[in-house]
């Protein structure tokens, strides 16, 4: 998507092979900052401190990654090492493992000699599925929100939980490409945007919808509740780093208490993935996505600008205060309206979504 | 309670009238600093700016502003002017409504010439009164936790929201006093405390915990929900800034979404509060409670300490960015298990709550 006067994906790699740019997500929405990575390593790097984050970004990420690797050393066992150094970086994102799990079955047949220009081909490949998934499944969500506004003839009120962006993808985003594509066409949406504690990524959310025009506002976490109770929210849609077969929606932590308050107030609430985002595997999230336990200081320390405009933070809780960060929470199926993804919108029910699942996909390519 | 070696409570007065001392409660925990007020004016400020605050707190500082006023011109105009002035500072907590009406009907008999001393020694009785409700919350909040603890004869697990401690009263708070309690009397507790953005409120309930020994961990308000689904949570208690007289609660925005969760995992749901906090002129929280839209300011700048340990504060986000900030929520009854009262536990039911009201109570008295 545009920022200032460029096209920009969230990830991008020159002309020749070795090294992949990309936007320091860290340093947003106060400061705009490219980074070049040329090792498996300091892609891995790029994960776990979150400057390349979303669950669609981290697998192709992790691809670039894998890449990397084979290009410095084509054997099974750099393979097997780079792929299990980025596996671990997130515990929770299915694209993850999916990603690499894809790559190494492209390369297993292949002769070391071969392997690199076919690993950075493959990844070239990913990032473009992705893009072509984002921008499909904001067909499929535009046609909700159209919906919507045939029935109320007034802005459309979208509430949304984190960053499902441009940038947690290469370039759409699972929940903005409806809201970009309704603007573009004229469909007046508004967008309440939770501030998404400890990491805040909603400032990212509120960064894309400034950058595209699109009218929001910004909200604690605590606020969508009353929001919902008040009538001023039409629907919820977010993202997921992992959905199981029978539709449970594993995101950041927070989602849970917006979808019992959807629920409560007869509001809709759509997940926005892309097909690989659903976890075939996976029957009962609660009991079978483990939960990533993040650092203590994420929610100690809380970035921003100082009054001189300069980068900054500050420490709101001691050291010796004890904290606990879990990073993601499990909606429940019964609390899910639908599930919205590049091959259309599937009711959070099993039945419905085996309809959207590859026929050569079974629960061992995840392994 | 006691801070460092000395006993404090959150708002005192010296041996003779003319001004009452408080804790600046913008500045904890970060800093302890103490403010004297010699006017209703600054009563009226420190009201706004939050130095003091707390449902409880806020009628006994504007109890004694009222007294202030009257020191200075004991006039029934005066008395008016003062009065709007220190109502017109918060309009969601009823306290602070009940405590001037209560000044108003005290002065109203009396000669102006005697009015000064009457006014405070009426304060002063609020004060006092406000300790031994909380002192008596307590007592009944404590036989909950000693019956949550014998039927699990391991720590219970408390998870509470904003901050209804000693410094939100007078002293021992609503929702602390039972924690107090248990906690000296070896009854084990652990307090997950949410941080109650945007002001962060929980860091004061932190540093109150802290102070007095008793094990918590603080946590940001997206968390509660997936602690709840894991079993992590035995109760909810939170304070309230009103109640309903069916038993709606009022409270620091966020309260309705934990109270959704404690409903769907089956923790149950406590306010604990003095029955002033009770509006018996309001059946129907949602429709009848004015909401606190606060500055949109508090969303944008957190404040904290920096890298040197100097109070700092950090913008999150830029002030072209719209934000809304309701400060308040309500939580319907029906999601509510109890009141926990000075008056004893009473099941969120009109029938119920009734035997709490004062005889002579009316809803005239709050207007």
């Amino acid at each position: 998507m545009r920022v200032g006067d460029r096209h920009y994906r969230s990830l991008w790699v020159d002309a020749s092979p070795g090294a992949v740019h990309i936007i320091d997500q860290t340093r947003l929405p106060h400061v705009f900052e490219t980074r070049t990575l040329a090792s498996a390593d300091a892609i891995a790097e790029a994960i776990l401190a979150m400057r390349v984050r979303g669950a669609p970004l981290i697998g192709v990420a992790a691809a670039f990654g894998l890449a990397l690797a084979v290009a410095r050393d084509p054997s099974d066992e750099s393979i097997a090492r780079a792929a299990e150094e980025l596996r671990a970086t997130r515990p929770t994102a299915v694209n993850l493992a999916w990603a690499l799990g894809r790559m190494r079955e492209r390369l297993a047949p292949i002769a070391p000699a071969g392997r690199a220009e076919a690993a950075w081909t493959e990844a070239q490949a990913i990032a473009d599925e992705d893009v072509a998934l984002n921008e499909s499944i904001g067909r499929h969500g535009l046609a909700i929100l159209e919906r919507e506004y045939a029935n109320r003839k007034r802005p459309v009120d979208i509430l949304t939980h984190c960053n499902a962006g441009w940038i947690a993808t290469v370039d759409w985003g699972t929940v903005t490409a409806p809201i970009f594509m309704a603007h573009e066409r004229g469909i007046p949406v508004h967008v309440w945007v939770d501030e998404t504690r400890p990491r805040n990524q909603g400032l990212l959310t509120a960064w894309e919808l400034a950058s595209a025009g699109v009218p929001h506002t910004l909200i604690v976490d605590n606020a969508g509740g009353h929001l919902m109770q008040r009538g001023q929210v039409d629907l919820v849609m977010v993202g997921a780093d992992r959905v199981s077969r029978r539709g449970d929606v594993c995101n950041k932590i927070g989602t849970y208490l917006k979808a019992l308050a959807a629920k409560a107030n007869g509001v809709p609430f759509y997940a926005a993935v892309p097909t690989p985002t659903i976890d075939w595997g996976i029957e009962d999230a609660m009991a079978e996505i483990p939960i990533e336990e993040r650092a203590e200081d994420e929610v100690r320390i809380v970035r921003g600008l100082d009054p001189e405009g300069r980068f900054a933070e500050v420490t709101i809780a001691a050291a010796r205060t004890a904290v606990a960060n879990p990073a993601f929470d499990v909606t429940p199926a019964e609390l899910v309206t639908a599930i919205v993804t590049e091959k259309g919108v599937a009711r959070a029910l099993e039945s419905e979504l085996a309809g959207l699942r590859p026929r050569k996909a079974a629960s061992k390519a995840l392994t």
